[in-house]
């Protein structure tokens, strides 16, 4: 049924073993890549299910209808949901397992990419359910929404695939010894975990949700979807497409199930629930943290916040350095896991291409490149998008308490949606000692500019900032090989991807899939990476039956 | 240096992925393999050790010597080893971290496969101290804690180095782009989670520990080696080697170091110091549920106890199938963490090639091949070795008030060693229903036999005692192909490695290295495999750093 993803997968075990460029779905929200009226479909079927219940037949719940999203852009989704009992998700996700299991890796694989693909079919449709809960502006909606995050999903399915058909399915097992040898035939069987949920995250729906889900499917394990109260449709629509698939290749659809809420805590009743031995979660460190504490009868995989670094030590493209920051401070508003917060530049200045550059300067060069990029108010909201919740707002209304003033944040008012709420970045001066201040995550558009005796010392706090507090990203900007080493060697330490001088094309906030790890599971911001073998292996397990092979020795006998 | 030991490694990468019988140490302990007088030199540096402190250098000492190992051949071994503070262990630890991360991969794997050869040279010695301490007899501690357990020790060195190599260290990324590509250079380096503490067992000292300890040390954590205070020997050995072999590779020895103790709760205040990262542990299930509930800030990786169930249907060699048995209750007095426990049988009898048999002529004939098989008293203690500790003594002369006696236990005068502790395996009868009984594990040679109202019943039981009080192993007997494939999928829902219709040579105590898997963790018994993906996949992160390509896109500029 699904031969033609046999080959999309052996490119993406060959993907994630090179590393190099590869992408199975194209970004591009082109209509010579998705076909004319693509878009306009995709908008109809976005358009279609506001104000009603959402198509989804799931067996498992009270009966009443949930749901409460409201778009950053201003809009009531008024899309409903049925309201799970999370006991019936589970007991129907348990007994959906043995039949998935007993399918074995291969057949797994090749649903999982079945499921993608057809993700990928609805970009559109995702890329404004993407758009309508993250605020996520929407073409970034579209890329990081749809093909970014369906490669993240082929990614782990790759991994996943390669963990568990590493070893050989059987065996033959032939030991000599005295007289006859002694022979065996052996299988080795992958069984799952057991049940998994998935907490998704408001930001990043399915970007952040997807490795987990089919990291989690593809090794055998039923997954129940508990999306963000905020952000539910994108994986409404996930869910839906995956359950379709399923019964279509002949599974129960239950092996993919929603659990959608208002925010009544149902992530902790899952998470803890003693059947469920598989939890994944996107989002605050209180609430990740709190999972590893108490979720102790489940593997555990947590992505929370960090405060990423970066360290300018001096540059040999002053205007692409500041462009580049600049557009990474602004993208989204900041509201990304990988966004800069902290940077970290000598008080004496810095060598540029452009000559010396003081601290003041480095300063003002820097709130200058934001001020030009965000400039015109109708380009702006296409790279900023809006506020997602109340929470950032208020963080970013309170920045200017937090020291000295760089860059004020300015609201801007979105030409197509009145009710947006739309800021850009503010930045803060803030003292190298205030370590209370930069050292604890500000989750949305708000940088520190930190002012340092030295690069030596820029580094050093890097290092410490990150091993308290976790980061997803580092970056440093230098001229001085020994600095880039000595940067190196302070992320390794730290544990953190480091991004080295970028000054055009690429950003920190992103990391492609197939190519860049995003976290590393070394420092506090996340367990694991997505995807590296740690972030599969504990999904499944192997169990073997051995049978001594009778006829040989038989005929040795005789 | 080590370069002999490549094609060691490829060999061992081959084995694991094909899982046919491999093997990189012969177990043999005849002088055609070890040459002359190996095993006279191997007796008399164990000797040598005797009466004395242990010939370790190591810093982070208290000045005093400490030690209260006495052999279960009733010998007091009088063996003193420096008294550690954890606190400078574990400093030390850390500081010789970088440099072995920055060794590499392959360079660690070819040192701990030097270190592997080394004490495989030493396996004389080393089999005369796993025999003092744990009880083995003489043959079996040559095996288990020699070759076995440096095959074991390969093993996982060559899943380290799979997982860690499995992708590229470095890769060109190059994304078309409108105008110019995008380029970027990536590198991408293994760094370990941190300090290890390994905690042995008193029954398997080196073959419980040397997975572990190769697995944290191959991936660049360095490791604390905790013995059991009444096994210390054979690890400080172990311990010795290591850091002979790190010194010679220009490596800081601290990298592996001796944690002994006469039993003050060491092990606690390792594995919960915040500095350590990583802890295994073999032994008990109370201490081992105890490291997973405390030791939060580590992975942990536990073996604990079991209820080994074997299912008992029809069989076309019923003195094969006895045979099998009583050997597999015998071999060291069944403390093995996979040795039998639990025997179900159809109260109404089986079938057989010799005809049918009622239950009580299995009972009966199981308890005369026992009898057989360790009739003559100098020929069973090589068989049984002697009793491991005051615990598992107790446990055997209380067998007999557990139900009904089918089999007594027998104390055995042994020729050698006259204050040896040697019992025979008893054998008891209980009612399907005492599950509080035969529910938990009895470790040591305390078996039960259990009526069942059918060969459904007893996977029943299997099924149901495994997933809550886990199992290393799993047996059946049958002619009927729908058995054993009803006995596979209990096996399966347990998570419990199964072994089918044993009757000649291969024992379901035993698991051969690159073949078997030891261990699911599937089951509450154990939380991975010796060895499996799972196993080694968190001692390590990957942390990557990326640099556009000035030089391409300078030369399209042009």
């Amino acid at each position: 049924m699904y031969d033609q993803h046999r080959d999309t997968l052996e490119q993406a075990r060959a993907a994630i073993a090179g590393r190099g460029h590869w992408s199975a779905y194209p970004e591009s929200p082109s209509p010579r890549v998705h076909g004319e009226g693509a878009a306009e479909r995709g908008k109809a079927a976005f358009e279609s299910y506001l104000g009603k219940p959402f198509p989804l037949e799931q067996a498992g719940g009270t009966g009443a209808w949930i749901g409460a999203e409201r778009s950053p852009y201003g809009i009531d989704l008024g899309v409903t949901y049925p309201e799970p009992i999370a006991e019936e998700l589970i007991a129907a996700a348990s007994a959906a397992l043995p039949a998935w299991r007993d399918a074995g890796p291969e057949a797994r694989a090749l649903v999982c990419a079945e499921i993608i693909q057809r993700l990928h079919r609805r970009s559109f449709e995702i890329a404004h359910a993407v758009q309508h809960t993250s605020g996520q502006p929407f073409v970034m909606a579209f890329q990081a929404g749809g093909p970014h995050a369906q490669d993240r999903a082929l990614e782990a399915v790759a991994y996943g695939l390669e963990a568990m058909t590493s070893s050989a399915a059987s065996a033959r097992w032939e030991k000599p010894a005295k007289g006859e040898p002694l022979v065996m035939t052996k299988r080795f069987t992958v069984v799952p975990r057991g049940v998994a949920v998935v907490i998704g995250c408001n930001t990043f729906p399915t970007w952040n949700a997807y490795p987990a889900l089919f990291a989690s499917l593809v090794t055998g394990n039923p997954v129940i979807v508990k999306p963000h109260p905020r952000a539910i449709l994108p994986l409404a629509i996930t869910v839906l497409v995956a359950r379709e698939v399923l019964a279509e290749a002949g599974f129960d659809p239950a092996l993919v199930s929603l659990a959608a809420e208002e925010g009544q805590g149902l992530a902790a009743t899952l998470a803890t629930h003693p059947r469920v031995r598989i939890v994944d979660f996107t989002g605050s460190t209180e609430f990740g943290d709190w999972l590893e504490r108490n979720a102790r009868q489940a593997l555990v995989h947590t992505e929370k916040a960090g405060v990423n670094a970066v360290v300018v030590d001096s540059t040999d493209s002053w205007r692409g350095m500041l462009a580049n920051l600049a557009f990474s401070l602004s993208l989204y508003s900041g509201q990304m896991c990988t966004a800069p917060q902290n940077i970290f530049v000598p008080a004496a200045g810095v060598e540029t291409d452009e000559g010396h550059k003081s601290f003041e300067e480095v300063a003002e060069g820097l709130a200058a490149a934001v001020g030009r990029l965000l400039g015109d108010d109708a380009r702006a909201v296409e790279l900023t998008g809006a506020i997602v919740n109340p929470d950032v707002l208020a963080r970013v209304e309170g920045a200017g308490e937090l020291g000295e003033v760089v860059l004020a944040s300015r609201a801007i008012r979105h030409p197509s949606f009145p009710d947006a709420v739309v800021r850009t970045p503010a930045i803060v001066r803030v003292h190298a000692s205030a370590d209370d201040v930069y050292g604890r995550e500000h989750f949305g558009p708000v940088s520190f500019l930190i002012p340092t005796g030295s690069t030596g010392e820029s580094l050093d706090l890097l290092r410490r900032t990150v091993k308290v507090r976790g980061a997803l990203t580092a970056s440093v900007y230098s001229t001085s090989p020994r600095v880039l080493d000595d940067a190196e060697r302070a992320a390794l330490d730290a544990g953190v991807n480091l991004s080295c001088n970028l000054t055009g094309g690429v950003y920190v906030n992103q990391s492609a899939a197939f190519s860049d790890y995003h976290g590393t599971g070394a420092n506090p911001a996340a367990t694991a990476s997505l995807t590296d073998p740690g972030y599969v292996a504990g999904r499944f397990h192997v169990v073997q039956s051995r049978h001594p092979v009778r006829e040989v020795l038989d005929e040795l006998r005789s």
